[in-house]
């Protein structure tokens, strides 16, 4: 077989990752793919930049349209980044030209992926993109290949290293949102702008992608209920510890009669759970499905080497596949037959709830709070008011409450401050129940 | 494309899960493989026992072989377990035919796995095995497709859940070992005959699959050290939750200067590390690699249905692909270019060692321990000797030790026992590390 000739464009973190990944291990890639991986052309924004290694011996192409449909590569591999131009128009491009892609871009996926797939399937080549969703974990293919014959019920994770991050430290040092998130921008664990990723966007494209794997959809970010995590507070954090809960960003996917209802936000899981135990930036996603039960996969969700190690197995997937071959495709089912995404109301979530309330501690303020929450057919689970009031004379109340729907607690919460006892707003965090 | 025709030999469990969700999601499956796939030929040692679905569909096959050779198959599905015959002549025969294979069956794949992949590569069919290993976690396609870039240095896991689910019960309920057994075996968890679970053996066939693929080297059951669980008691259990740890039956594979140290015994793991959470009869399996870092996934390590949705996500790899197209080599890498296994010796291991050593309690008894410990350079990490001595004059000693050799710590032992001041056997226990 001849050389898989790749063509690299963008070289930060991941593609200097990759580059010195497929260089380090040359031989035993060539032995396990049956033909050597080639890196033949490149391209990056800046070529001046010193990357720690040779660039001459790959040509550099300056326009990425060009580079994707240069006649001397064999599959282009988009790491630059970004919903549209230049990474859509150049992978487009490829992919007409009978190139495979492989791309780490979840945002391009989120937003193109069903035409991107589309292009593929009728070009006959592969569209690959591990490292978009979970960094170093292969969700995707136990996704779309391992679990083909399941019918999968829910699909849920950490999909934020930079949120896990800033949750994990707020518990472990009592730290406040606002310290951790400057201490992982220090560290570089976050963006010096953040939103992206603390309002939950970057975990909303992930969850994207997972929804239309699990339920046979098309890809419909903008569906999804979004809640980041710059309301959660370290008082939150404490009390939902002492009542056996941890806080994670989650992203969740759920089959439903009405649709798919698809969520990311703030979850109190039980502690002891798996789930719970994962820590700083390793992300974990939990697949639910009727066959397999529940399986559930963690590690590093970024970072260049993982995340190349991701890119790496898609471009050995290419290698190992013979001329005439074509695998399954990019969505797991032909594009063409995916179903319309069908968001489930947020209302109707069927869940527990955690509330933090800050109330002016007058006799009949927990009457009225109990009262509206019967008048919704809300159970409580748990209720904590262990701290004196202050010399404002306020008292935090943290209830629990069992399953009830987001309408219901809506409904009590609205009435609650109708009745003037609450002090600014009320925190509601969801639970999320697992397996 | 024309149906897949497959020929399933076994109707354990597992072949009928197979064939009710083969027939439960006919058309999903068809979507996402674009192509039908059809059970054309059967074959099971009772054809008379009832199955809870109509076998009249299927033409049945008395003889394994015919089957697995029958012109009316694309894929031999052998579902019947056994190291021998009829697995293993069956097997041979449909890939000698031109029959792409599906197998889930360990103790084939670890006695005759290479063999068995140099004749699926002359023929040029696939060979897959996800089920082998851990059941529903896709395990070996993770490392043989996502991980192809990595250079693993250690792979391990808990690759049994009957002995996952004894250590549980013992801790959880403080139940002796034997208690625990018989009520696996009451549960079905465990075999009227559990030999090859408790002692090890069963881990021992996957990990030495797993090695392999981690490693690139022959597989080599006979090559790992083992050691089951039968010896391990409620006092050790006990005594490891004290100082922070859980005793899981490990199986364990990592690359050191003098060759592959696999191996399988209990081990100790710190609470709350995720590997320790892992309760009953799930399984985990952790790989760590130089790009990815390291990796861990958890699910259902046997039961019928859990390992048919492996079987079945075998099977669709196969439709999915096309005429012409070979995928990669059943291990990885070509059967020829194998690495011999080369086995570290045991006595060679570097860890830590938990101990506990029933003392007859006499002055000086302590310092003798303590002074062989250091004769070996062995030093401590802890020591507890709680409990008063018994009428008896005996008193339960448990030392944690820093990381030394195995050689150390059982030179160690030795002299200790020719002090003469230990009651019966020592019990020691290797404590895993974690990254």
């Amino acid at each position: 077989m001849p050389p898989l000739r790749l063509g690299i464009a963008g070289l930060g973190t991941v593609g200097a990752s990759l580059i010195k990944g497929l260089n380090s291990q040359a031989e035993m890639l060539a032995d396990r793919c049956g033909r050597e991986l080639l890196v033949t052309a490149i391209n990056a924004r800046d070529r001046g930049r010193d990357r720690g290694f040779d660039l001459s011996p790959y040509s550099w192409i300056d326009d990425p349209i060009s580079l994707a449909t240069s006649d001397d590569i064999d599959v282009y591999v988009e790491l630059m980044g970004g919903e549209d131009d230049p990474a859509y128009s150049s992978v487009k491009a490829a992919l007409a030209a009978g190139k495979h892609v492989v791309t780490a871009n979840k945002a391009l996926l989120a937003k193109h992926g069903v035409e991107l797939a589309e292009i593929a399937e009728s070009n006959g080549v592969l569209l690959n993109y591990e490292a978009a969703v979970a960094g170093g974990i292969p969700i995707i293919k136990v996704m779309r290949e391992s679990l083909t014959a399941n019918c999968v019920s829910r699909v849920f994770g950490i999909l934020n290293g930079t949120c896990n991050y800033i949750l994990t430290r707020m518990e472990a040092e009592g730290m406040s949102f606002e310290e951790c998130l400057a201490d992982a921008q220090r560290l570089g664990y976050a963006e010096a702008d953040p939103t992206f990723d603390i309002e939950g966007n970057d975990t909303a494209h992930k969850l994207a992608i997972l929804t239309s794997l699990a339920f046979g959809t098309k890809i419909a970010p903008d569906a999804i209920y979004l809640e980041g995590i710059t309301a959660i507070t370290t008082e939150d954090i404490a009390a939902a510890k002492e009542l056996g809960y941890r806080i994670k960003l989650l992203g969740v996917a759920t089959r439903t009669d009405s649709g798919v209802e698809s969520r990311v936000h703030p979850a109190m899981v039980p502690l002891g759970s798996a789930i719970a135990e994962i820590g700083g930036v390793t992300n974990a996603v939990t697949i639910e499905a009727d066959m397999v039960g529940s399986l559930m996969m963690s590690g590093p969700g970024a970072g260049g080497e993982a995340t190349a190690s991701a890119v790496a197995g898609d471009i050995c997937d290419i290698a190992k596949s013979r001329p005439g071959y074509q695998h399954g495709p990019a969505l797991g089912q032909p594009a063409a037959t995916l179903l319309p995404h069908t968001q489930a109301a947020m209302q109707a979530h069927e869940g527990g709830y955690f509330l933090r309330l800050q109330v002016v501690d007058k006799p009949g303020t927990m009457a009225s709070i109990a009262t509206r929450m019967a008048e919704q057919d809300i159970s409580l689970e748990s209720i904590v008011q262990r701290r004196a009031r202050g010399e404002d004379g306020q008292a935090p109340i943290i209830l629990i409450t069992h399953e009830c729907s987001e309408q219901e607690i809506r409904d009590a919460l609205t009435a609650i401050k109708g009745d003037g006892r609450l002090v600014g707003e009320a925190q509601m965090i969801r639970i999320e129940k697992l397996s």
